[in-house]
């Protein structure tokens, strides 16, 4: 295997066979093979793509380059989700201990926030002890004891992604529908589940602007997952205004316990019971999606998906008295309200900028080793279709002592347009992909 | 300026501005922007292209990384030749003496060979004591007082493309029509010609492979050329079989000689009489092609050429008694006569194939610190058209002692195709692009 005649190949639009794909990630993980040989294999996929088998051997090469958790002793089917990422997305924080009220395990791994959209791991941290970085074993052992774990990426897992996606992310390379698609699923089948039901987010805010491409990255991924052996859904969700009314680390914690409670916002609710439902079905504790939707609701509505996060709280090292008392999550020193220039209806709040704003806050990163500030970020008071007069709040700004926000909340306000006609409201669920 | 935005939208099909170009080929000579950044970008280059501001820019920009030699003091219009590389392609050695005795100046830097083709330095270097290596200094007064100059690279022309060129060997990218334009120009236009016959090779064993790509090369360097300011003018050549007779460095000397002698092969000489007259009527030392022929073969008729190769070899420290007495160029320890093995017409020579023969029996390199054996290699005794009988030679191999030749020479055997009919000859000259 010459590095130089696959990078050839693959430029001229031939195929790479499955042994070929296995020798390259390898000698590049060994670092056998130079970063500037894989920048150039990486942009040659990006025009040219894979097809089906190279894409599935990428993906096992990229899986097999690190430990591969094998959940098999325990009992049930381990059911994992994932999101692409958006502005306010904190789902995975009811969702799972919801799920795992409905007695589906499940061993999550989650990322960090980077640029405009958030990170689960991010959002747990604000919780005071809370530990993200249990080790394989813990994991393995929490997931079997209390039916969930939810911990951030570790170098044992797919470290060959880890490599590639510091690379893709310096050199123009992260837009690639094959190359997303492995990324994911590498480092999502190496945690050990058995099923996993995807949130494809569309809209100004997400990764996938538009509706057709995020249609053939949930395809790409459904097929690919499929072809591992995995029980697949995806569910194409809109993303142009943030998800439900928080964005900000600690911010976002308050908002799912609301949602644990019963008062969260009706969009993240929703949606939480959408992709609850899903996995559900997937875990074969219900027959269908109608009883996976009301199962959800009523572990709402009987307090035991909230008894469930206090466990998981718990079990990661984490104070769970903030589960009942959410005071207790880190507070910014400071509030700001900022207010509707006009009267009218919201029309739009592009949730890149929302995102952009609470990032120049201190709530997210513009770069991987940038700290994060817990507290800070922005509760919206109105959301799209929401009538609005002069002088009324559209958000909240939290915000940090010491550092100046004025840039901050203009870039908020200047998120939102307002005009004289009520919106059409499009729907949050777009499309199911099976 | 972050390289990445710049990768980006490459890839994406947007334009670069000439300050962005600028500023990425600086940093990336200094070594402020990584080889993989700059091989993504090469990659993206590859599939999008530049538009000729953007390829003006990129040129520009290599051609001032390093000295820019200025010979405008030299009265006249100083003129050189490229090739884009052939087997056996011997021409610059009799067309540089033949132009110079002719009156017009000659500063020419030319390359090492690589793979199947070989590079005039190392022919030149066959014979004892000529230099290669005379510095810009020098290489400024040889023109100036004797009419012509030949030498290697320099590291202290176009940095940045030895650096790129090094980059895009091993990642594959050097196969786009404006990153080779830009490279060539950009090392010629630095060795201070004001005009620049092109001689693009087109055919299997050449780097282009068909006509319309060739073409497109062509008229790119063309256009590139004049934009900066240089009159251009290319020719488009065959390159199936080998040019001339000889492929091995010595052997290849021998052969220009004898062409300066008037007694050259007949496709070789048709060859450089034709690239001569264009350099004599960009040199403004006739008034048209037709003169121009004439002028390059009397001075191969009245011996001007030799004489002013004698000059050339002299004066870069050569000796001088290699132009009457050849036989004092290294020569190989043995022959051996490789035989038709049937009867017929020669309907063709792979060209590739007879230069991978002669780089294995050590006459070319086929990486960039390999050593070169400048004795040995092949003279080929038929070329296409020619009738051949059962065990006539088809071909004189020189070979190396010590060093196990079966190889190379059933792939020169291999090389040759014998048919019942005679084949119709292309034309040697395919078409001029001006």
């Amino acid at each position: 295997m010459r590095a130089y005649d696959l990078i050839k190949r693959k430029r001229d639009g031939g195929r790479l066979a499955q042994e070929e794909i296995a020798a390259f990630l390898d000698a590049y993980t060994r670092g056998d093979i130079p970063d500037y040989q894989a920048s150039a294999m990486l942009m040659a996929i990006f025009f040219r793509g894979m097809d089906a088998a190279e894409l599935a051997a990428w993906t096992r090469a990229m899986l097999e380059s690190g430990e591969v958790l094998d959940l098999s002793d325990i009992p049930g089917v381990k059911v994992d989700k994932h999101s692409t990422g958006g502005v306010g997305d904190k789902v995975s924080i009811p969702l799972v201990p919801l799920v795992m009220a409905c007695g589906v395990k499940v061993p999550m791994i989650a990322g960090r926030g980077l640029g405009h959209t958030g990170g689960t791991i991010d959002k747990l941290e604000a919780i005071p002890g809370f530990s993200v970085e249990l080790g394989v074993d813990r994991f393995r052992r929490q997931v079997s004891e209390i039916g969930a774990a939810l911990i951030g990426q570790t170098a044992e897992l797919a470290p060959a992604d880890r490599k590639l996606y510091a690379l893709r992310d310096a050199t123009a390379t992260v837009e690639s529908i094959p190359l997303i698609s492995s990324s994911i699923l590498s480092k999502k089948l190496a945690e050990g589940c058995d099923a996993l039901v995807l949130d494809v987010k569309v809209g100004q805010g997400a990764f996938m602007k538009d509706l057709g491409q995020a249609r053939e990255l949930a395809r790409t991924m459904v097929d690919l997952g499929r072809q591992m052996g995995r029980r697949m859904v995806a569910l194409l969700t809109g993303m142009e205004q943030p998800l439900g009314r928080a964005v900000g680390n600690a911010l976002e914690v308050v908002e799912s316990i609301e949602v644990l409670r019963g008062g969260g916002p009706e969009d993240l609710e929703h949606l939480t019971v959408e992709l609850g439902a899903e996995m559900l079905v997937l875990g074969e504790a219900v027959a269908n999606l109608e009883s996976g939707r009301d199962r959800i609701r009523a572990a709402i509505a009987d307090g035991s998906g909230l008894r469930a996060f206090e466990a998981l709280v718990e079990a990661q090292g984490g104070d769970p008295r903030v589960v009942r008392e959410p005071e207790r999550l880190p507070r910014a020193p400071r509030t700001e309200v900022v207010r509707a220039p006009s009267a009218g209806y919201v029309v739009g709040i592009q949730a890149e900028e929302v995102g952009l704003a609470a990032m120049t806050l201190g709530a997210g990163r513009s770069r991987k080793e940038d700290p994060i500030d817990p507290a800070v970020g922005f509760v919206l008071q109105r959301k799209v279709g929401d009538r609005v007069e002069p002088g009324e709040p559209l958000a909240i700004a939290h915000l940090p002592d010491g550092r100046p926000s004025a840039d901050a909340l203009s870039r908020l306000l200047a998120a939102f347009t307002i005009a004289e006609e009520a919106p059409r409201q499009p729907p949050l669920v777009l499309e199911r992909i099976a």
